[in-house]
Protein backbone atom coordinates (compact mmCIF):
# COMPACT_ATOMS: atom_id res chain seq x y z
CA UNK A 1 0.00 0.00 0.00
CA UNK A 2 1.34 3.48 -1.08
CA UNK A 3 -1.24 5.12 0.32
CA UNK A 4 -4.46 4.34 2.24
CA UNK A 5 -7.84 4.78 0.34
CA UNK A 6 -11.09 5.45 2.65
CA UNK A 7 -14.24 6.37 1.20
CA UNK A 8 -15.32 10.12 1.88
CA UNK A 9 -17.70 9.41 4.59
CA UNK A 10 -14.76 8.63 6.75
CA UNK A 11 -13.88 12.11 6.39
CA UNK A 12 -15.33 15.05 7.97
CA UNK A 13 -13.76 17.87 7.99
CA UNK A 14 -9.95 17.64 8.84
CA UNK A 15 -10.00 14.71 10.04
CA UNK A 16 -10.85 10.96 9.19
CA UNK A 17 -11.28 7.49 10.66
CA UNK A 18 -9.21 3.89 9.48
CA UNK A 19 -11.56 0.80 10.43
CA UNK A 20 -10.38 -1.40 7.69
CA UNK A 21 -8.69 -4.49 9.27
CA UNK A 22 -6.32 -4.93 6.11
CA UNK A 23 -5.79 -1.33 6.33
CA UNK A 24 -4.69 -1.21 10.47
CA UNK A 25 -2.53 -4.13 9.85
CA UNK A 26 -0.50 -2.51 7.18
CA UNK A 27 -0.36 0.39 9.67
CA UNK A 28 0.89 -1.53 12.47
CA UNK A 29 2.96 -4.20 11.13
CA UNK A 30 4.57 -2.93 8.11
CA UNK A 31 4.68 0.90 8.47
CA UNK A 32 4.88 0.61 11.89
CA UNK A 33 3.67 4.00 12.49
CA UNK A 34 2.93 5.99 15.88
CA UNK A 35 0.67 8.86 16.86
CA UNK A 36 2.00 12.05 15.52
CA UNK A 37 3.00 10.09 12.41
CA UNK A 38 1.76 11.11 9.02
CA UNK A 39 0.27 8.88 6.51
CA UNK A 40 -0.68 9.06 2.73
CA UNK A 41 -4.24 9.16 2.34
CA UNK A 42 -6.80 9.45 -0.39
CA UNK A 43 -10.40 9.67 -0.62
CA UNK A 44 -12.06 7.22 -2.94
CA UNK A 45 -12.66 8.76 -6.49
CA UNK A 46 -11.42 11.70 -4.92
CA UNK A 47 -8.23 13.22 -4.06
CA UNK A 48 -4.94 12.48 -2.35
CA UNK A 49 -3.12 13.97 0.81
CA UNK A 50 -1.46 13.18 3.95
CA UNK A 51 -2.89 12.46 7.24
CA UNK A 52 -1.30 12.76 10.62
CA UNK A 53 -2.41 9.76 13.49
CA UNK A 54 -3.81 11.23 16.40
CA UNK A 55 -5.13 8.21 18.28
CA UNK A 56 -4.21 4.13 17.58
CA UNK A 57 -6.35 1.44 19.15
CA UNK A 58 -6.89 -2.10 18.23
CA UNK A 59 -10.15 -0.92 15.94
CA UNK A 60 -9.61 2.51 14.20
CA UNK A 61 -6.72 5.08 13.39
CA UNK A 62 -7.92 8.55 13.81
CA UNK A 63 -6.24 11.10 11.56
CA UNK A 64 -5.61 14.83 11.98
CA UNK A 65 -4.93 17.65 9.89
CA UNK A 66 -6.23 15.99 6.54
CA UNK A 67 -5.39 17.78 3.60
CA UNK A 68 -6.13 16.25 0.42
CA UNK A 69 -4.56 18.52 -2.38
CA UNK A 70 -3.28 15.52 -5.51
CA UNK A 71 -5.66 14.49 -8.24
CA UNK A 72 -5.04 11.22 -9.16
CA UNK A 73 -2.87 10.62 -12.16
CA UNK A 74 -4.88 9.72 -15.47
CA UNK A 75 -6.36 6.53 -16.28
CA UNK A 76 -4.66 4.95 -19.67
CA UNK A 77 -7.11 5.08 -22.42
CA UNK A 78 -7.33 1.73 -22.70
CA UNK A 79 -9.78 -1.14 -22.74
CA UNK A 80 -8.40 -4.29 -21.51
CA UNK A 81 -10.33 -7.30 -22.86
CA UNK A 82 -9.01 -10.58 -20.45
CA UNK A 83 -10.07 -14.20 -20.97
CA UNK A 84 -11.14 -14.90 -17.33
CA UNK A 85 -7.71 -16.74 -16.01
CA UNK A 86 -7.60 -19.30 -12.90
CA UNK A 87 -9.00 -17.89 -9.71
CA UNK A 88 -5.28 -17.93 -8.06
CA UNK A 89 -3.66 -15.17 -10.82
CA UNK A 90 -6.95 -13.46 -11.13
CA UNK A 91 -6.22 -11.33 -7.94
CA UNK A 92 -2.38 -10.22 -9.29
CA UNK A 93 -3.92 -9.33 -12.73
CA UNK A 94 -7.07 -7.25 -11.33
CA UNK A 95 -4.07 -5.63 -8.85
CA UNK A 96 -1.74 -4.73 -11.93
CA UNK A 97 -4.38 -3.99 -14.45
CA UNK A 98 -5.46 -0.96 -11.77
CA UNK A 99 -2.39 0.04 -10.41
CA UNK A 100 -1.31 0.70 -14.43
CA UNK A 101 -4.34 2.95 -14.68
CA UNK A 102 -6.75 0.53 -16.82
CA UNK A 103 -9.65 2.65 -17.62
CA UNK A 104 -12.10 -0.33 -18.33
CA UNK A 105 -11.29 -4.28 -17.82
CA UNK A 106 -13.98 -6.69 -19.46
CA UNK A 107 -13.57 -10.27 -17.99
CA UNK A 108 -14.83 -12.65 -21.19
CA UNK A 109 -15.04 -15.98 -21.53
CA UNK A 110 -13.12 -18.04 -24.36
CA UNK A 111 -12.16 -21.51 -24.86
CA UNK A 112 -9.53 -22.28 -22.15
CA UNK A 113 -11.52 -20.54 -19.69
CA UNK A 114 -12.53 -23.98 -17.41
CA UNK A 115 -16.47 -23.49 -16.69
CA UNK A 116 -15.38 -23.41 -12.45
CA UNK A 117 -13.53 -20.15 -12.87
CA UNK A 118 -17.01 -18.19 -13.30
CA UNK A 119 -18.02 -20.17 -10.07
CA UNK A 120 -15.21 -18.75 -8.42
CA UNK A 121 -15.34 -17.18 -4.77
CA UNK A 122 -12.56 -14.95 -6.21
CA UNK A 123 -15.09 -13.24 -8.71
CA UNK A 124 -16.96 -11.56 -5.91
CA UNK A 125 -13.95 -10.18 -4.06
CA UNK A 126 -13.04 -8.13 -7.16
CA UNK A 127 -13.64 -5.07 -5.49
CA UNK A 128 -11.01 -5.85 -3.11
CA UNK A 129 -8.64 -6.36 -5.64
CA UNK A 130 -9.43 -3.11 -7.46
CA UNK A 131 -8.68 -1.51 -3.82
CA UNK A 132 -5.27 -3.03 -3.61
CA UNK A 133 -4.45 -2.14 -7.23
CA UNK A 134 -5.35 1.21 -6.43
CA UNK A 135 -3.43 1.83 -3.29
CA UNK A 136 -0.36 -0.05 -5.08
CA UNK A 137 -0.50 2.58 -7.70
CA UNK A 138 -1.24 5.77 -5.91
CA UNK A 139 -4.99 6.50 -7.82
CA UNK A 140 -8.17 6.60 -6.40
CA UNK A 141 -10.75 5.73 -9.26
CA UNK A 142 -11.67 2.63 -9.69
CA UNK A 143 -11.14 1.28 -12.98
CA UNK A 144 -14.76 0.01 -14.78
CA UNK A 145 -15.26 -3.87 -14.53
CA UNK A 146 -17.46 -5.58 -17.00
CA UNK A 147 -18.47 -9.64 -17.20
CA UNK A 148 -19.15 -11.27 -20.22
CA UNK A 149 -19.87 -15.13 -20.37
CA UNK A 150 -20.35 -15.66 -23.57
CA UNK A 151 -17.56 -14.83 -26.02
CA UNK A 152 -19.17 -14.61 -29.44
CA UNK A 153 -21.80 -12.15 -28.33
CA UNK A 154 -19.81 -10.34 -26.61
CA UNK A 155 -17.39 -9.64 -29.83
CA UNK A 156 -20.11 -9.41 -32.49
CA UNK A 157 -22.71 -6.54 -30.08
CA UNK A 158 -20.40 -5.47 -27.12
CA UNK A 159 -16.48 -4.85 -28.70
CA UNK A 160 -17.24 -2.67 -31.65
CA UNK A 161 -18.43 0.11 -29.29
CA UNK A 162 -15.98 0.02 -27.32
CA UNK A 163 -13.41 0.59 -29.86
CA UNK A 164 -13.17 4.30 -31.02
CA UNK A 165 -9.68 3.68 -32.41
CA UNK A 166 -8.19 0.28 -33.41
CA UNK A 167 -8.30 -2.87 -30.96
CA UNK A 168 -5.21 -5.38 -30.78
CA UNK A 169 -5.48 -9.36 -30.03
CA UNK A 170 -2.11 -10.35 -28.78
CA UNK A 171 -1.63 -13.61 -30.08
CA UNK A 172 2.35 -15.13 -30.31
CA UNK A 173 1.36 -16.75 -33.28
CA UNK A 174 0.37 -13.88 -35.07
CA UNK A 175 2.01 -12.69 -38.57
CA UNK A 176 2.67 -9.38 -37.56
CA UNK A 177 4.44 -7.94 -34.43
CA UNK A 178 4.10 -5.47 -31.79
CA UNK A 179 6.97 -3.23 -32.54
CA UNK A 180 5.95 -3.21 -36.29
CA UNK A 181 2.48 -2.12 -35.77
CA UNK A 182 3.75 0.51 -32.61
CA UNK A 183 6.77 2.09 -35.58
CA UNK A 184 4.10 2.25 -38.48
CA UNK A 185 0.95 3.58 -37.12
CA UNK A 186 1.24 4.55 -33.41
CA UNK A 187 4.49 6.22 -32.39
CA UNK A 188 2.05 8.81 -30.74
CA UNK A 189 0.02 8.71 -27.78
CA UNK A 190 -3.53 9.13 -29.23
CA UNK A 191 -2.78 6.62 -32.35
CA UNK A 192 -2.50 3.62 -29.70
CA UNK A 193 -5.28 1.18 -29.98
CA UNK A 194 -7.26 1.36 -27.58
CA UNK A 195 -8.26 -2.40 -27.10
CA UNK A 196 -6.01 -4.66 -26.29
CA UNK A 197 -7.63 -8.28 -26.05
CA UNK A 198 -5.49 -10.69 -24.19
CA UNK A 199 -5.75 -14.98 -23.98
CA UNK A 200 -5.55 -16.63 -20.52
CA UNK A 201 -3.09 -19.65 -20.14
CA UNK A 202 -2.67 -21.52 -23.39
CA UNK A 203 -4.53 -18.28 -24.72
CA UNK A 204 -7.01 -17.45 -27.51
CA UNK A 205 -7.76 -20.69 -30.23
CA UNK A 206 -7.55 -19.56 -33.79
CA UNK A 207 -11.40 -19.26 -33.88
CA UNK A 208 -11.09 -16.72 -31.32
CA UNK A 209 -8.74 -15.01 -33.15
CA UNK A 210 -10.14 -14.91 -36.40
CA UNK A 211 -13.75 -13.43 -35.02
CA UNK A 212 -11.56 -10.74 -33.22
CA UNK A 213 -9.73 -9.81 -36.20
CA UNK A 214 -13.15 -10.14 -37.98
CA UNK A 215 -14.26 -7.16 -35.74
CA UNK A 216 -11.38 -4.88 -36.28
CA UNK A 217 -8.69 -6.16 -34.22
CA UNK A 218 -5.27 -6.72 -35.25
CA UNK A 219 -3.55 -9.75 -34.12
CA UNK A 220 0.08 -9.27 -32.93
CA UNK A 221 3.13 -11.00 -31.46
CA UNK A 222 5.92 -10.07 -29.31
CA UNK A 223 8.82 -11.81 -30.23
CA UNK A 224 8.94 -15.75 -30.16
CA UNK A 225 9.27 -15.74 -26.43
CA UNK A 226 5.86 -17.12 -24.64
CA UNK A 227 4.96 -15.19 -21.28
CA UNK A 228 3.15 -15.93 -18.76
CA UNK A 229 -0.59 -13.89 -18.52
CA UNK A 230 0.63 -11.56 -15.95
CA UNK A 231 3.95 -10.78 -17.50
CA UNK A 232 2.22 -10.12 -21.04
CA UNK A 233 0.01 -8.11 -19.29
CA UNK A 234 2.60 -5.97 -17.70
CA UNK A 235 5.09 -6.15 -20.54
CA UNK A 236 2.47 -4.76 -22.86
CA UNK A 237 0.51 -1.93 -20.75
CA UNK A 238 4.10 -0.76 -20.48
CA UNK A 239 4.30 0.54 -23.41
CA UNK A 240 0.75 2.33 -23.24
CA UNK A 241 2.08 3.63 -19.36
CA UNK A 242 5.33 5.27 -21.20
CA UNK A 243 3.46 6.51 -24.36
CA UNK A 244 0.47 7.99 -21.92
CA UNK A 245 2.37 8.87 -18.67
CA UNK A 246 5.58 11.02 -20.11
CA UNK B 1 5.26 -25.36 -19.63
CA UNK B 2 5.50 -24.50 -23.90
CA UNK B 3 8.01 -26.92 -24.21
CA UNK B 4 9.98 -29.73 -22.05
CA UNK B 5 13.87 -29.10 -21.95
CA UNK B 6 15.99 -31.72 -21.45
CA UNK B 7 19.81 -32.10 -20.76
CA UNK B 8 22.13 -33.23 -23.33
CA UNK B 9 22.45 -36.85 -21.62
CA UNK B 10 18.90 -37.19 -22.07
CA UNK B 11 18.94 -37.52 -26.06
CA UNK B 12 20.85 -40.55 -27.61
CA UNK B 13 20.59 -40.24 -31.62
CA UNK B 14 16.86 -39.47 -32.44
CA UNK B 15 15.40 -40.77 -29.12
CA UNK B 16 14.94 -38.77 -26.07
CA UNK B 17 13.73 -39.87 -21.97
CA UNK B 18 12.13 -38.04 -19.79
CA UNK B 19 12.34 -38.68 -16.25
CA UNK B 20 11.59 -35.35 -14.40
CA UNK B 21 8.78 -35.46 -11.94
CA UNK B 22 7.41 -32.22 -12.83
CA UNK B 23 8.10 -32.68 -16.67
CA UNK B 24 6.21 -35.68 -16.51
CA UNK B 25 3.24 -34.38 -14.62
CA UNK B 26 2.80 -31.67 -16.46
CA UNK B 27 2.35 -34.48 -19.71
CA UNK B 28 -0.05 -36.44 -18.11
CA UNK B 29 -2.12 -33.75 -16.22
CA UNK B 30 -2.11 -30.68 -18.30
CA UNK B 31 -0.77 -32.03 -22.19
CA UNK B 32 -2.95 -34.84 -21.15
CA UNK B 33 -0.81 -36.65 -23.88
CA UNK B 34 -0.48 -40.53 -25.49
CA UNK B 35 1.18 -42.25 -27.15
CA UNK B 36 1.74 -41.51 -30.67
CA UNK B 37 1.55 -37.71 -29.96
CA UNK B 38 4.07 -35.19 -30.63
CA UNK B 39 5.75 -32.96 -28.09
CA UNK B 40 7.45 -29.50 -28.07
CA UNK B 41 11.05 -30.18 -26.72
CA UNK B 42 14.67 -28.69 -26.43
CA UNK B 43 17.95 -29.71 -25.63
CA UNK B 44 19.54 -27.33 -22.34
CA UNK B 45 21.78 -25.28 -24.10
CA UNK B 46 20.64 -26.44 -27.23
CA UNK B 47 18.30 -26.19 -29.87
CA UNK B 48 14.02 -26.71 -29.75
CA UNK B 49 12.10 -29.31 -32.11
CA UNK B 50 9.62 -32.33 -31.45
CA UNK B 51 9.57 -35.79 -30.60
CA UNK B 52 6.99 -38.23 -30.64
CA UNK B 53 5.55 -40.16 -27.77
CA UNK B 54 6.69 -43.83 -28.27
CA UNK B 55 5.93 -45.27 -24.37
CA UNK B 56 4.83 -43.84 -21.01
CA UNK B 57 5.26 -44.86 -18.20
CA UNK B 58 5.07 -43.78 -14.19
CA UNK B 59 8.76 -43.16 -14.00
CA UNK B 60 9.46 -41.85 -17.92
CA UNK B 61 8.52 -41.12 -21.26
CA UNK B 62 10.22 -42.29 -23.82
CA UNK B 63 9.88 -39.94 -27.29
CA UNK B 64 11.37 -41.06 -30.57
CA UNK B 65 11.29 -39.03 -34.21
CA UNK B 66 13.22 -36.59 -32.36
CA UNK B 67 14.42 -33.74 -34.39
CA UNK B 68 15.72 -30.04 -32.86
CA UNK B 69 16.24 -27.94 -35.62
CA UNK B 70 15.26 -24.26 -34.05
CA UNK B 71 18.02 -22.11 -32.76
CA UNK B 72 16.91 -20.37 -29.94
CA UNK B 73 15.42 -16.76 -29.45
CA UNK B 74 17.93 -14.34 -29.02
CA UNK B 75 18.79 -13.25 -25.70
CA UNK B 76 18.15 -9.46 -24.48
CA UNK B 77 21.13 -7.71 -24.22
CA UNK B 78 20.60 -6.32 -20.65
CA UNK B 79 21.67 -6.98 -16.85
CA UNK B 80 19.03 -6.60 -14.78
CA UNK B 81 20.41 -5.68 -11.09
CA UNK B 82 17.49 -7.05 -8.94
CA UNK B 83 17.69 -6.08 -5.04
CA UNK B 84 16.88 -9.36 -3.78
CA UNK B 85 12.92 -9.11 -2.73
CA UNK B 86 10.95 -11.48 -0.31
CA UNK B 87 10.97 -15.64 -1.14
CA UNK B 88 7.37 -15.72 -2.08
CA UNK B 89 7.73 -13.54 -5.19
CA UNK B 90 11.31 -14.68 -5.90
CA UNK B 91 10.23 -17.14 -8.01
CA UNK B 92 7.76 -15.65 -10.19
CA UNK B 93 10.70 -12.79 -10.60
CA UNK B 94 13.31 -15.02 -11.69
CA UNK B 95 10.39 -16.94 -14.22
CA UNK B 96 9.62 -13.95 -15.94
CA UNK B 97 13.30 -12.43 -16.36
CA UNK B 98 14.33 -15.70 -17.96
CA UNK B 99 11.02 -16.17 -19.96
CA UNK B 100 11.50 -12.74 -20.96
CA UNK B 101 14.93 -13.10 -21.95
CA UNK B 102 17.53 -11.13 -19.81
CA UNK B 103 20.78 -12.48 -20.49
CA UNK B 104 22.41 -11.51 -16.54
CA UNK B 105 20.80 -11.64 -13.38
CA UNK B 106 22.47 -10.02 -10.38
CA UNK B 107 20.93 -10.10 -6.73
CA UNK B 108 22.09 -7.53 -4.61
CA UNK B 109 21.27 -6.69 -1.40
CA UNK B 110 19.72 -3.48 -0.41
CA UNK B 111 18.54 -1.49 2.48
CA UNK B 112 15.27 -2.88 2.19
CA UNK B 113 16.59 -6.68 1.91
CA UNK B 114 15.86 -8.33 4.87
CA UNK B 115 18.76 -10.05 6.17
CA UNK B 116 16.72 -13.24 6.37
CA UNK B 117 16.18 -13.54 2.58
CA UNK B 118 19.84 -14.16 2.11
CA UNK B 119 19.13 -17.71 4.29
CA UNK B 120 15.84 -18.58 2.62
CA UNK B 121 15.42 -21.83 0.80
CA UNK B 122 13.94 -20.55 -2.57
CA UNK B 123 17.48 -19.09 -3.15
CA UNK B 124 18.86 -22.42 -3.47
CA UNK B 125 15.79 -23.65 -5.80
CA UNK B 126 16.63 -20.52 -8.62
CA UNK B 127 17.93 -23.52 -10.99
CA UNK B 128 14.22 -24.68 -10.88
CA UNK B 129 12.79 -21.31 -11.34
CA UNK B 130 15.62 -20.80 -14.14
CA UNK B 131 14.14 -24.02 -16.00
CA UNK B 132 10.78 -23.08 -15.20
CA UNK B 133 10.90 -20.01 -17.03
CA UNK B 134 13.04 -21.35 -20.06
CA UNK B 135 9.93 -24.01 -20.48
CA UNK B 136 7.40 -21.25 -20.25
CA UNK B 137 9.34 -18.52 -22.69
CA UNK B 138 10.51 -21.27 -25.57
CA UNK B 139 14.46 -20.79 -24.78
CA UNK B 140 16.99 -23.16 -23.88
CA UNK B 141 19.89 -20.67 -22.65
CA UNK B 142 20.03 -20.25 -19.06
CA UNK B 143 20.81 -16.65 -18.18
CA UNK B 144 24.01 -15.63 -16.05
CA UNK B 145 22.54 -15.37 -12.47
CA UNK B 146 25.24 -13.55 -9.99
CA UNK B 147 24.60 -12.90 -6.17
CA UNK B 148 26.22 -10.28 -4.60
CA UNK B 149 25.22 -9.83 -0.41
CA UNK B 150 27.19 -6.59 -0.27
CA UNK B 151 25.81 -2.87 -2.31
CA UNK B 152 29.12 -0.52 -2.19
CA UNK B 153 31.21 -2.77 -3.37
CA UNK B 154 29.08 -4.41 -5.94
CA UNK B 155 28.62 -0.74 -7.53
CA UNK B 156 31.81 0.69 -7.21
CA UNK B 157 33.60 -2.50 -8.36
CA UNK B 158 31.43 -4.54 -10.35
CA UNK B 159 28.95 -2.97 -11.93
CA UNK B 160 30.88 -0.23 -13.82
CA UNK B 161 31.75 -3.22 -15.82
CA UNK B 162 28.88 -4.58 -15.96
CA UNK B 163 28.17 -1.47 -18.22
CA UNK B 164 29.11 -1.00 -22.03
CA UNK B 165 26.72 1.24 -22.85
CA UNK B 166 24.21 2.88 -20.23
CA UNK B 167 22.63 1.81 -17.01
CA UNK B 168 19.40 3.05 -15.52
CA UNK B 169 17.70 2.59 -11.68
CA UNK B 170 14.09 2.27 -12.03
CA UNK B 171 13.13 5.11 -9.02
CA UNK B 172 9.55 6.63 -8.40
CA UNK B 173 10.70 10.00 -7.47
CA UNK B 174 13.37 10.37 -9.88
CA UNK B 175 13.13 13.78 -11.98
CA UNK B 176 13.29 12.36 -15.02
CA UNK B 177 11.05 9.75 -17.10
CA UNK B 178 12.03 6.59 -19.16
CA UNK B 179 10.23 7.51 -21.13
CA UNK B 180 11.39 10.95 -22.24
CA UNK B 181 15.00 9.35 -21.60
CA UNK B 182 13.86 6.54 -24.80
CA UNK B 183 12.99 9.26 -26.93
CA UNK B 184 16.05 11.29 -26.22
CA UNK B 185 18.60 8.79 -26.82
CA UNK B 186 17.58 5.66 -27.13
CA UNK B 187 14.60 4.87 -29.64
CA UNK B 188 16.96 2.59 -31.36
CA UNK B 189 17.51 -1.25 -30.15
CA UNK B 190 21.94 -0.59 -30.03
CA UNK B 191 20.99 2.60 -27.92
CA UNK B 192 18.76 1.24 -25.30
CA UNK B 193 20.49 1.10 -21.40
CA UNK B 194 22.19 -2.40 -21.06
CA UNK B 195 22.34 -2.41 -17.29
CA UNK B 196 18.52 -1.91 -15.23
CA UNK B 197 18.62 -1.52 -11.96
CA UNK B 198 15.45 -2.65 -9.86
CA UNK B 199 14.64 -1.84 -6.14
CA UNK B 200 12.35 -4.57 -4.26
CA UNK B 201 9.14 -3.56 -2.23
CA UNK B 202 9.65 0.00 -1.22
CA UNK B 203 12.49 0.19 -3.91
CA UNK B 204 15.60 2.17 -3.46
CA UNK B 205 16.52 4.27 -0.59
CA UNK B 206 18.16 7.49 -1.57
CA UNK B 207 21.50 6.56 -0.43
CA UNK B 208 21.56 3.75 -3.37
CA UNK B 209 19.82 6.03 -5.87
CA UNK B 210 22.95 8.13 -5.14
CA UNK B 211 25.61 5.35 -5.36
CA UNK B 212 24.29 4.39 -8.37
CA UNK B 213 24.10 7.63 -10.01
CA UNK B 214 27.62 8.39 -9.11
CA UNK B 215 28.67 5.19 -10.75
CA UNK B 216 26.98 5.41 -14.23
CA UNK B 217 23.30 4.98 -13.42
CA UNK B 218 20.22 7.65 -14.93
CA UNK B 219 17.39 7.82 -12.25
CA UNK B 220 14.37 7.35 -14.19
CA UNK B 221 10.27 6.80 -13.27
CA UNK B 222 7.51 5.84 -15.18
CA UNK B 223 4.97 8.38 -14.53
CA UNK B 224 3.14 8.76 -10.62
CA UNK B 225 2.22 5.18 -10.40
CA UNK B 226 3.85 3.02 -8.61
CA UNK B 227 3.86 -1.23 -9.46
CA UNK B 228 5.14 -3.82 -7.56
CA UNK B 229 7.90 -5.65 -8.30
CA UNK B 230 6.76 -7.99 -10.77
CA UNK B 231 4.67 -5.31 -12.42
CA UNK B 232 7.81 -3.18 -12.68
CA UNK B 233 10.25 -5.49 -13.97
CA UNK B 234 7.97 -6.93 -17.17
CA UNK B 235 6.66 -3.44 -17.81
CA UNK B 236 10.04 -1.73 -17.93
CA UNK B 237 11.26 -5.17 -19.99
CA UNK B 238 8.53 -5.00 -22.07
CA UNK B 239 10.33 -2.00 -24.12
CA UNK B 240 13.85 -4.50 -24.51
CA UNK B 241 11.45 -7.01 -25.75
CA UNK B 242 9.86 -4.84 -28.40
CA UNK B 243 13.28 -3.00 -29.16
CA UNK B 244 15.09 -6.06 -29.58
CA UNK B 245 12.90 -8.81 -30.59
CA UNK B 246 11.01 -6.71 -33.77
Amino acid sequence: MNCLLLPSAAFIDSRATITAAAQLMHIREVLKAGVGETLKVGMLGGKLGTGVIETISERAVHLSDVTLTHVPPPKLDITVVLALPRPKVLRRLIMDMTALGVRDIVLVNSYRTEKSYWQSPQLARIDEFVLEGLQQGVDTVLPRIHMHKRFKPFVEDVLPDLMTRQGIVAHPYAKRSLAQYIQSTASQADLLPDVLCIGAEGGWIDYEVALLTAHGCTALHMGARILRTEAAVNALLGQWLLHQNP
